[in-house]
């Protein structure tokens, strides 16, 4: 398979890249890789799709969003992960459907903060929140048999030298563990689920 | 109490209005109603929370989103139910908690297609899931005893007479019913749930 993986220089990204790379052929998408993308922006993501061509799979590891207690928080807080974690992912669908193949999927990162908040977590919870769902709605409406699924992994073992203080007592996850939900989505036939890694 | 009603002359709005009104001081805002509110515009909450002054709860049954095929569907219209039934309810919350008493309650509308999507509903079911995230993760952070929870209720069926093409096989919800579980919510003790009505 021809694998678009965005955000491929991350903690969760270079994992994917060795799950994946190891039987397909990657393409690294990121502020570095093989091709630049951002993912805030629909015309970079237009002209990231353009460049690479048609695809069998896109998978997203990408997506930033502010930590803050919530009476700090203000609206424009909230639209830094709107913009990207949440939108960009969004986005990646909307525009990557005439760009990937028949049968071909979409796997997107949201994360254990939906259910499972933490303080100063809120916009990580709601965004990661509409992730799993618009994952589940789109399953029934992408086009030509596309797939699409979600992986939501526990805080990253890899991540606990600077969330430790901030994630107590959530059990950490090795990035080689939630690697391998992104493999059952791309090369499984489910869809429209959310893969809990925990 | 002295409850904020937002989206008073709604279908849900005036359930609850009537559930809660027979126990309690009632303040209908909403585009039409005793005050004006415009939950899209920060400084509409703003100025009606500085009209209304200090409320014992604060109860949404507000909140628009677009419905249209997920082929159709744009960045843009994503982005009118991110700004009115998302971040319209969670500017409700970020501006309110100043203007709420001590042990008050915030009660959100999200909705059933969160987790049992209908085509042409991904902007609703983005939007819901993230209402229900956000309740969660809000609750472990807000200041003086607040509480927050979600009410999600099924189609309803006042509104099946032009939404009963779209809901095939679920079963409507009456308003009355559904106002239940806000008043579950502002009068009981319960904070970070989100009461499923269905």
């Amino acid at each position: 398979m021809k694998i678009l993986l965005v955000g491929a220089s991350g903690v969760l990204g270079t994992a994917i890249a060795a799950e994946l790379g190891a039987r397909h052929d990657i393409i690294r998408a990121g502020r570095t890789g093989d091709v630049r993308i951002d993912i805030r922006d629909p015309a970079s993501i237009r002209a990231t799709f353009e460049e690479v061509g048609t695809c069998d799979a896109v998978v997203s590891a990408a997506g930033k969003v502010k930590f803050a207690p919530l009476v700090e928080m203000t609206a424009e807080d909230y639209a830094i992960g709107i913009a990207d974690k949440l939108m960009g992912q969004v986005n990646l669908v909307l525009i990557g459907k005439d760009f990937v193949s028949e049968g071909g999927s979409f796997t997107l990162t949201t994360g254990v903060l939906a259910h499972d908040p933490i303080r100063k977590g809120t916009s990580a919870s709601m965004v990661n929140g509409a992730v799993d769902s618009f994952v589940k709605a789109a399953s029934i409406e992408l086009p030509r048999g596309q797939r699409i699924n979600a992986v939501s992994p526990g805080v990253l073992l890899e991540s606990m030298g600077g969330y430790a203080p901030f994630f107590r007592g959530h059990e950490p996850v090795p990035a080689a563990r939630a690697a391998l939900a992104f493999s059952k989505s791309v090369e499984g036939a489910l869809t429209g689920q959310v893969f809990s890694v925990l």
